[in-house]
């Protein structure tokens, strides 16, 4: 068929001949695309998954495997964890807000044990133990682990905090094996191809068909030729975030220029371009998550302060959260001040990232000598510790709530380690899609036809983030889009 | 003509009778809408302006009246101010980002003479006297002041400050008269009506009227009943910003939830979602202005502390600063701490906003009472008004740089006023368009026929702000879009 280079909606009548056809056609074979391609494969449909690389997989394949679940996961329960989809709710609401989701982290909580279970049963694979240390991610292969400061301020005096950070059995993590997101990928790939779904390879989409105002295709090159995929009831998007879309960050989330991080590069918004050519509306463009390199296992021992040597966020939190109020709101500045025997002891702690493990870049016998080689002004960092230490020394930190057992007055020597801009991130806005997956138009109404999940929509998070949520919302939308895009 | 509730765009071929015509048709008479209709009627066009409500004006008849021009204007060379486009260029890029258009603000910052001889040539009058005392705006009717904190920290290491917000010479502002949004209206209105601009009233744009990829026109309310108005050459979309459409507000600027301000209720987006119907891509939707409900005159006297008890921003710099700054990365937690001398002081200084005077809520003899009194934690406030004290005692503010002027230690009765919550704003995001003022479509071409410009649209403001960007790209970007829409 002839080129074209727009992602404008190609009008179906000007096809001549389909070169693919299914009931439902899938854009990307991340977590998102094979959620929906069993679901819609169980629903009866022929499906055909469209993957712009060589094989599946996507980010999550990467990816440390965290999936957010809870209100009494079978793992929590047999873990010792309550909680309820209501407890859910309230951390989620308060903690990746404001202007959260309602409706969609309602509707999430209360799906998330038949979630789980529906993992389960497709051959993901939980092991029954709890990993409490500080830390992005467990170094084992534990199956459970707080992943969004639910147990630390503010959220523990929020909602009763309890773990949702669900991993996937993985195996010889150490050793370089397989981690938790290919643990996750591969048996739901598996229960894929078990269903009939089919998938073609190196496949770049380009733009939709449209047939008045229903889609009913997707245009793709495949080696370099485009290709017309006929979908008979409904496409799914899937393609994941626009972190590696230079033009549409600087647009949207320019604080992310030059930092993408735990994207892979296919991920280009295209698909919400696409969507958007067809009038799809979007929600919380300007939302990131945040990567910050310091190991937790530091950081919980010392105390984090921004360029004017102020704290400014709570030591024992989520690191990502930490990213986000570093990046977003401090300018990207940030030092760890830390005694010698807190760092040795954060050195000798097990972490699951020791890469993250840096050299102090000063160290001194006394708070006035750091803050002075530091370059920071007299008295800034030194009235700092003086009242981080006062507090301490009574076990308590009534200026950022950090837990109780973290809480140690900072001796000599003490060094500084440079965290400035050591911040990475992905995007997670994108399509605005109702409960059920479909694009909505700006209209308000859903496009016919057409469907989403994953990071190319804006999912339960609206600003703040909680590792799990993307592979989350990716599967729990992922499916939805699967069942009704095979109703059509 | 029948009735449809939707904004999905109305093919041409289904108008059966066009209720009005003429070459240009601008939906707005703002700012953005007259400047437009000038620019268009001395093109030779045939304009016809659709107002909302019964009158012209918009948001900007209300407004302060700030244009931000500079690059050396008469107005500023007569006041004795250097400034050169390249000058203005290294303070908008700066302030006004991250993220800022570059494109956008190069052309804005050559083209600012030009525009402000149009100003006076249309009857735009400026008075040649500059204020120089901090504020929002002069309470008198001075021509010039500065209006984005150009002559404070940090941006008067980055470019040599100049003030560049121009204010149209108001009478009697004092006693309830015409502010500088209208006698930048006024005279602008007038203009068009000589060139025989025709405006109908209580038109409520609907949606847009095209043919094939081409706007050929709107249909709009005009009591009650749909009229379908046909546009020859070019519509240009000026109808301002979305802060009154909550469910907007919600996906793309959530921490402006309850606080619109600066805005009028008919700013509720629909232009946008109109234009995004078509395919119209967006810019920087969460970027929004924020007005700070504390007196300049006091709070430049005083030390502003966060939730924490800790300073961080400038107290002298352009107060939409200190609004961003607190709403936007402290929680929209603020207090004032000032001494009682200071006080006394600022109430007694010339102010333009006399009614953002507040009584302290907290007074006490020494720092540790006020800091017990107000509840925060002990040290905090002490160690920040002590490191404060020390620095300013020599007349220095090496921890956020006020200037030296300002810049005296807190003595004592000490007194705090609570500024919590003391905050509102309007959007800045929306349309994006080229410098030509076409609407680009998400493919990154132009849509034929469709131009737009002022709040509707992302302008020379990414996330940053400066009194005066408003009506300045209103006005700018207005001049082209009317030129634009002229050629078709």
């Amino acid at each position: 068929m002839a080129e074209a280079s727009s992602i404008r909606p190609q009008p179906a009548a000007s096809i001549e001949q389909w070169d693919f056809e299914a009931d439902v056609v899938v854009a990307g074979y991340g977590i998102a695309g094979v959620s929906a391609s069993i679901e819609a494969a169980r629903a009866g449909a022929d499906v055909l998954v469209l993957e712009r690389t060589s094989g599946w997989g996507g980010a999550a394949a990467l990816a440390g495997g965290f999936i957010y679940l809870g209100g009494g996961t079978p793992l929590q329960q047999a873990l010792g964890f309550e909680d309820s989809p209501a407890n859910m709710k309230s951390f989620m609401m308060a903690a990746l807000g404001p202007g959260a989701d309602e409706e969609k982290i309602t509707d999430y909580c209360e799906g998330s044990v038949e979630h789980y279970n529906w993992l389960v049963d497709n051959g993901v694979p939980f092991k029954e133990s709890f990993y409490g240390q500080p830390g992005w991610e467990t170094p084992f292969d534990d199956g459970l682990m707080y992943s969004g400061g639910e147990n630390s301020a503010p959220f523990n005096t929020i909602a009763t905090p309890a773990p949702r950070g669900h991993v996937p059995q993985m195996s010889g993590k150490r050793t370089g094996e397989k981690g938790g997101g290919f643990m996750l990928m591969k048996p739901l790939i598996e229960t894929a191809e078990i269903l009939g779904v089919r998938a073609e390879y190196d496949m770049r989409v380009q733009r939709l068909v449209a047939d008045g105002d229903r889609v009913v295709g997707i245009i793709a090159k495949q080696y370099g030729k485009e290709v017309a995929v006929r979908a008979r009831t409904g496409v799914v998007l899937a393609t994941g975030s626009f972190a590696y879309n230079e033009a549409m960050i600087q647009s949207y989330a320019p604080r992310l220029i030059g930092r993408p991080g735990a994207a892979i590069e296919e991920h280009d918004g295209k698909a919400i371009q696409m969507a958007q050519a067809l009038g799809a509306d979007l929600a919380h463009m300007d939302a990131t998550e945040v990567a910050f390199f310091g190991d937790p296992q530091l950081m919980i021992r010392g105390i984090l302060v921004n360029g004017r040597g102020q704290r400014y966020v709570n030591e024992d939190t989520y690191p990502g959260r930490i990213g986000q109020e570093t990046l977003l709101r401090n300018e990207n500045q940030a030092y760890l001040i830390i005694d010698e025997a807190s760092y040795e002891e954060g050195c000798a702690a097990d972490s699951s990232t020791p890469f993250f493990r840096f050299q102090p870049k000063w160290v001194a016998e006394t708070v006035e000598e750091l803050e002075s080689d530091m370059g920071l002004p007299e008295g800034t960092l030194q009235s700092t510790v003086e009242v981080y230490n006062r507090h301490a020394a009574r076990g308590e930190d009534p200026v950022l709530g950090k837990k109780k057992e973290w809480v140690k007055p900072i001796g000599s020597p003490v060094a500084a380690l440079d965290l400035r801009n050591f911040t990475a991130g992905f995007t997670l806005g994108g399509l605005r899609t109702s409960i059920n997956s479909e694009v909505i138009h700006v209209s308000g109404e859903p496009i016919p036809g057409l469907f989403a999940a994953g990071r190319c929509t804006a999912g339960v998070c609206a600003g703040g983030y909680a590792s799990g949520t993307s592979l989350g919302d990716g599967s729990f939308y992922g499916r939805r889009a699967g069942i009704s895009a095979a109703k059509g």
